[in-house]
């Protein structure tokens, strides 16, 4: 790469998709090698498990009992973060009295789900077939697709398809939400409790504070740019510059981007401009499914253990200005807290609290070393 | 508390010092408790540990032996993030080209320290009295001081003393730094690999983020209130309220912020306005060695446990505009991952990292346990 020196300095990089920077001391990576040294481990869970609220057939806390599903499969979560019912709160408003001004709280309502990924309790992404995770792809659009606001330019948008729908079962929601966030937590590593491969789908009035700061940063940039977007802008630059690649197809960037934060970080970017889920067409749909194929596969491959990893999904809020939909650029961020083998990993503590995020390994060596992790799944050649 | 109502619904709070907000879910502690019970633990570590490299007397990395140190002792870690000395990096500045746009990067130096808080490499903070960890608020000032810019209105401050200098051996840095990081990283649920107690002292050229997003507020802040401090209208405000308060004395309040992340996180604010470690008496440093005690030892005793946490000091930085000064208000942080139990702790995963920051109980449930919790350390009772 041109900036060769950036390998051995300790510099500040910008993320100019949240405005803030972060630090990077690739020369601590000099240091003895203290890290354990796992050998590959074979999973040993069962296909079903009896005692697992996920698997199919299976009798749920509150009772509810799972469908027989084949594919996936989705319920509001019975500990929901957020309710779609609750008492009213309504602060009195005054701007000269400090209460108003320092001990500022609003009101959320929303809607929680559960989205599994496969009916076998032992199965991961990382071992699913691109073809096995489109429905997965599927039903996120369908959710996607059922809370979207009547007045939402998305919510006229209609591709035509020959998938079969997943025909999801879905209650309609009491409110108008405005954000969807679609994420996945795997591993104890995340706090996940449950192996059985599944996801989340978190809806609320508010529009979170960490697509907030992302939508700001992309409709600066587009109003700045000749009505350009941010990612589609960084997506080209990074076929160009070909340093941080770690995979692609016709539709999907996978990149560890300039300013990763988690040794392994990478973001799954739409080539081209797409606001949404609703926005793909079946090969695009089947193009993401690929790529989050290729991210998990490589991901396990690295360390030849099952990597825990926390990943999400942003896009157009449900409800938005045309400004905010138009500026809003699809893209899947992985968050995986590894860095040396499959019990050494990084903590985001002290200085990062503190002060700002810091990494050792360059984003440059980290997509290398997941370049050559592709190919078979090593669990698979364990057998 | 008025809002009383916030006890039972989900609802944002907002960071004034941050400027950014968190998710309340209180109905979720009504979930059944599934976190382990454990039970109380003695600390069984040696008083001195020949292999440690913190311990007096001991040899470290890089071959330089440690003094046969009292109290508190300092050197420049072997390991630091950032260097002193390294190759410039000078990139093009193009305004019209996507690379300088999107591929930001700027060289930082600076110098890392770590400061042992005891000469025992089985005790904690929470295993020291005030009087034993006022050695230790010292060096944090003599550091300080020896890294502001002779031009900062700090570096004229000179107030009378009857300490006796701690006279840390610090060789002058070879630059003027912009931010000096004050912080401890405690437990192995922390990243933490060696209980010998100690923090570390990062400087920087550069302001990390966290640091230049509060400065933003506090700066606006004071714009906008006739000069009034962000921090010192929330201390008096919290002192009115008298919901999360945990601790007080004469100089500092810890409370647990109304905006508070961590389930038990809290926050010593200095009630005056001071700008900095080298704007405090020397009673007033006592009273901040008796904060740092009262919140640790609390810690302690909340699930009978070694409490690990992240904590750090945020006040002026080293070289700045007088503004920034001026607005710097001297806090210290406390971010503890605990959540239940020593076992249970919160995770900063999946919607955290994808939306936006999420607990559980309330700051005023956390502060109302806390306050409870002082008293005899619980492992003094133990033997
Ligand atoms: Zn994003
Ligand atoms: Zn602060």
């Amino acid at each position: 790469m041109p900036e060769q020196i950036l390998d051995d300095i300790s510099h500040r990089r910008y993320n100019p998709l949240r405005g803030t920077w972060l630090l990077v001391s690739p020369h601590r990576t000099k240091r003895p090698w203290q890290g354990q040294q796992e050998s590959a481990s074979k999973i040993t869970l069962p296909d079903y498990d009896p005692a697992c609220y996920l698997c199919p057939g299976n009798k749920r806390a509150q009772g509810d009992t799972n469908p027989k599903y084949t594919n996936t499969f989705v319920f509001v979560n019975d500990y929901s973060a957020v309710k779609e019912d609750q008492a009213e709160y309504k602060p009195e408003e005054n701007t000269k009295d400090l209460s108003s001004l320092l001990l500022r709280a609003e009101s959320v309502t929303g809607k929680c789900y559960v989205l599994t990924f496969a009916p076998n309790h032992n199965l991961t992404l990382a071992d699913l077939s691109p073809k096995e995770i489109l429905p997965v792809v599927q039903a996120w659009t369908e959710i996607y697709k059922a809370h979207l606001s009547p007045d939402s330019p998305l919510a006229k948008v209609s591709l035509p398809t020959k998938l079969e729908p997943i025909g999801l079962s879905l209650a309609a929601p009491n409110a108008q939400y405005r954000w969807m966030q679609i994420f996945e937590n795997k591993g104890a590593a995340m706090g996940c409790s449950n192996p059985h491969p599944h996801g989340q789908v978190w809806t609320s009035t508010g529009l979170p504070d960490e697509a907030a700061q992302e939508l700001v940063q992309q409709k600066k940039y587009r109003h700045e740019h000749g009505g350009c977007s941010l990612l589609g802008d960084y997506a080209k630059l990074e076929m160009e510059k070909e340093e941080r690649i770690v995979f692609q197809n016709a539709t999907f960037l996978v990149v560890c981007p300039w300013w990763a934060t988690w040794p392994f970080e990478v973001m799954i970017i739409s080539k081209q401009h797409k606001r949404a889920l609703v926005d793909f067409d079946d090969e695009e749909k089947q193009d993401f499914a690929e790529a989050i194929a290729e991210v998990t596969r490589r991901y396990d491959n690295l360390f030849e253990t099952s990597f825990p990893y926390s990943s999400g999904i942003h896009q157009a809020p449900l409800e938005g200005t045309d400004e905010e939909i138009e500026a809003s650029h699809f893209h899947m961020h992985f968050y995986p807290p590894l860095l040396r083998s499959a019990t050494v990993r990084k903590f985001l503590v002290g200085y990062e609290l503190m002060a700002e995020p810091q990494r050792d390994i360059t984003p440059e060596q980290a997509a290398a070393r997941l370049r050559d992790c592709g190919g078979t799944l090593y669990r698979k050649l364990l057998q």
